[in-house]
């Protein structure tokens, strides 16, 4: 068992000094999560709880808005069923956990398994609920009019991992799973690629990560899957990361289950089955994207708290009227729909409150002091401001402290907070693009990988899934998608020839080191 | 493996002639939940997810309301933390699921837990989450100034059952367990009490269930509890049905994790613990609580659709004018915080829709026929009416329907749901009253329960842990609570004799049969 770690705020590894350190540091000081008495599992504390619900209510309005409606199926899957379609079953058999007993006995004073409560099938914790799903499907489906089936889980699922990373890559996660069923191969298509399009928005305009659209090579395809979509975005340290993966799965499953419809013209026919999905590694994503060496930085439209008002005061006289203050902002911006909060409490310098809130990455702080009260004014503090050339710290500094009369303050909230969410985004905008390169020879490109610290290559390929391989091992890259036509730049349009083989090549691909 | 239910919507059998299967022909008609191939773990269809999410939503806005954040734990539980806290480990042994492998490989063609994946230690899938919390707990609190710590989490948990009742037992359930931290056991009991006074709150004013809240006897606490206090209410069966629990832990936990935190004098203490659940069971109560021999029956506060608007037509024109009005109907209602959809699906009679959303519970049905376009009216059609002793079927099918002008009709409907919220606790109240009775002899009491269906019953008691099992075996039943004295009705106050033993009693208890 792991010992559960310490939770005082500490001071954050620089990016610059131990990028891997610097991402742990920073959801420790926010307290985002840490781990658990359970190998690989996570334990999310309520400030990453809070983001991730965030994130649920976004994307759960948006399955609705797209005529999905919510469900709940078994945690459980009886081995024979996962069995079923074989591809799949061998694609997830390294990392399933299995129920073998269901129940408990003590022997000689230890409690163990009880051998006689030894189950007939063993259960698998699911990995995923393609086969869970459709064999309940079965007795859903009889006619086209019961087409399309458009059902959305929100689901713990485990996929027993080695090596975890807080968020990314974890035992047990959270995430939802979407699984539609349709009459004809176009719907379901129509299907895999809108939901792409949903995920891509969220991204974008929620979590304020641009993305590249794309498809999977065939061997980054799900287990089952005739194809793959998925939107990559980049993080602080160039690699990429997959966000969400939108699959067509053709009739490979309704096959498995042997689910059949009645179609229009009276003929059985083999149903058509998408299925998609997002998971906590979100948080992941949205961290490593915007924080900064102080700790997390967080899009506005995904703070818990966008607002942190903190009395200032050195008596309990002005701590009675900053106080009182302090919550009168408070309910103001309330009613404006501000996510706001008061930290009033007794015993802490503000100084170390700054520091606490800065770390969780609150998007505005206000500060409300005697001199504040007297001059009719408040002091509002960004957690970050877009950079300029050039600018000094002071500078810079002073750009992030503004003073303003109350009524302007109090007015320039909401503004400024979508201000905030739009400057992340063409921040993170540029930072991709700065490393964001189009190469034609193999050496540019090692040399970009290996001594400039990479990012994504834009190349022409036409090898073979070895010598994908070979990529890999060479250079530590993938391609992460064969990109949506408007999703490659002017630059990288257009035909040329594969950067490994010399092979004519019609478009490029997006390659990148990745998590 | 079962083999899960057809979904065609059935005849419901009648509550007076087979009680169970008219509650489970409830759930099929209304497309609640289903078995699955998983035995004991049910699907919850959208119809019966989106009530839990209505549940959800409620109850969640009443825990952040007091203060409380949610947060993640691990689904798994290594078997020694479980086995600290010895009573909790006994109380749960033989219905504990147990992951003993985290692989799966290929045995001449057969998919088989890899033996060579086999866990140094089992995990046990939680059942509850005290100990794997309470072992996190650990890190987060050092001083009184960590305290009170206030953390739910919403789950699935399994408790193996080898026989199952859709909602009501089921080895997988979802439900919501809050687990604090106090420097005091005062603070704790408060805690406990305030929590079961939100559930009490819920289930009266949300699902317009009424409660009888009291504490549990020594035999019915939770495993680890000092004391579990519980709400109860009354099944139109006359079996009482557990709705939600809130107990106190006292050091237990605290003790078997070893979390101490440093007071405001500067000594070490053990925390003082609480932890409070309700679950999917609570559909299951809402189903039993109100539902009638046409099917589901809601409150308006968890319909999911409260209001469906019907066109109906003969002709293609007839078609576009009135699914035209009913689509205008639907927005200035849903313009007014309505939950409304508009049914107009082709190739389906009126009647058949009708039945399926009677069936579903939809509180209201507004139905836009070609002449109530010509006399500008609306018919709204009611799920259910208050009834009226001697009333002819006839007169009460007159109340279900009202022709109104436009204008006026549409105005009804916020106050008709208000209305309908407050009858249905009204009518369970009634029906509760009609069978509630004050017992002081042995020889009524047993002719209440054998011969008369029997219900809830007020006697005195002050019998052994051996005595109430005697009850249990001659009538089926069992001190549902020792009821808070406010809970008592007058006829039934003050002190008495035991109705078995005929010892000194000072205050009446609750007995009933139950679920």
């Amino acid at each position: 068992m792991n010992k559960p770690a310490k939770t005082e705020p500490n001071a954050i590894t620089t990016r610059a000094q131990d990028y891997s350190q610097w991402y742990l540091d920073v959801i420790k000081k926010a307290t985002l999560a840490e781990h658990s008495a359970v190998r690989g599992c996570m334990v999310i504390r309520p400030h990453g709880y809070a983001i991730w619900e965030k994130m649920q209510r976004e994307l759960d309005d948006r399955f609705k808005a797209t005529g999905h409606e919510n469900a709940y199926f078994p945690l459980f899957i009886p081995l024979s069923l996962l069995a079923r379609e074989e591809k799949h079953a061998s694609g997830f058999a390294k990392e399933c956990a299995v129920v073998t007993h269901h129940r408990l006995k003590s022997v000689n004073g230890e409690i163990v398994p009880d051998p006689e409560s030894k189950l007939e099938e063993p259960l698998v914790v699911r990995p995923t609920s393609e086969t869970i799903i459709w064999e309940q499907y079965k007795s859903w489906i009889q006619s086209y009019r019961d087409l399309p089936l458009l059902i959305n889980q929100w689901a713990n699922v485990v996929r027993w991992e080695m090596r975890t990373r807080l968020f990314l890559r974890t035992a047990e996660f959270l995430w939802q799973e979407g699984h539609t069923a349709h009459a004809t191969e176009k719907e379901a298509l129509e299907e895999t690629w809108r939901m792409l399009e949903v995920y891509a928005d969220f991204a974008e305009n929620v979590m304020a990560v641009p993305v590249i659209k794309g498809r999977k090579t065939e061997g980054e395809r799900f287990a089952g899957a005739l194809e793959t979509l998925s939107i990559e975005g980049m993080m602080q340290d160039g690699k990429a990361l997959q966000m969400g993966t939108s699959h067509y799965l053709g009739q490979n499953f309704s096959k498995a289950a042997d689910v059949k419809f009645q179609n229009r013209e009276g003929q059985l026919e083999y149903v058509y089955a998408t299925s998609w999905g997002v998971s906590t590694r979100l948080v992941g994503a949205l961290i490593m994207t915007h924080s900064d060496d102080a700790g997390l930085v967080l899009p506005p439209k995904l703070a818990p708290v966008q607002v942190i008002v903190i009395p200032i005061f050195k008596s309990p006289e002005e701590q009675a009227r900053t106080s009182e203050e302090a919550k009168k902002v408070a309910a103001e911006l309330k009613a404006l729909g501000v996510a706001v909060k008061v930290d009033d409490r007794d015993g802490i310098m503000p100084g170390a409150k700054y520091y606490e809130w800065e770390g969780k990455g609150v998007p505005l702080r206000i500060e409300v002091g005697p001199k504040d009260l007297e001059k009719g004014s408040l002091c509002i503090a960004r957690r970050f401001v877009t950079e300029i050339k050039g600018e000094s710290p002071e500078d810079q500094r002073r750009r992030r402290k503004a003073f303003l009369p109350r009524a302007e303050a109090i007015a320039s909230i909401v503004p400024t907070l979508a201000a905030m969410q739009a400057e992340l985004l063409e921040k993170a905008r540029q930072a991709r693009a700065a490393r964001t390169r189009v190469f034609d020879k193999l050496e540019d490109y090692e040399k970009f990988f290996k001594d400039e610290g990479g990012g994504f290559a834009w190349v022409h390929w036409a090898g073979t899934a070895e010598q994908e391989e070979e990529m890999a091992k060479r250079f530590e890259t993938s391609i992460r998608c064969l990109p949506f036509e408007d999703q490659v730049p002017p630059e990288a349009k257009g035909e040329g020839v594969c950067i490994l083989t010399g092979k004519p090549s019609k478009q490029r691909v997006l390659m990148a080191k990745s998590y």
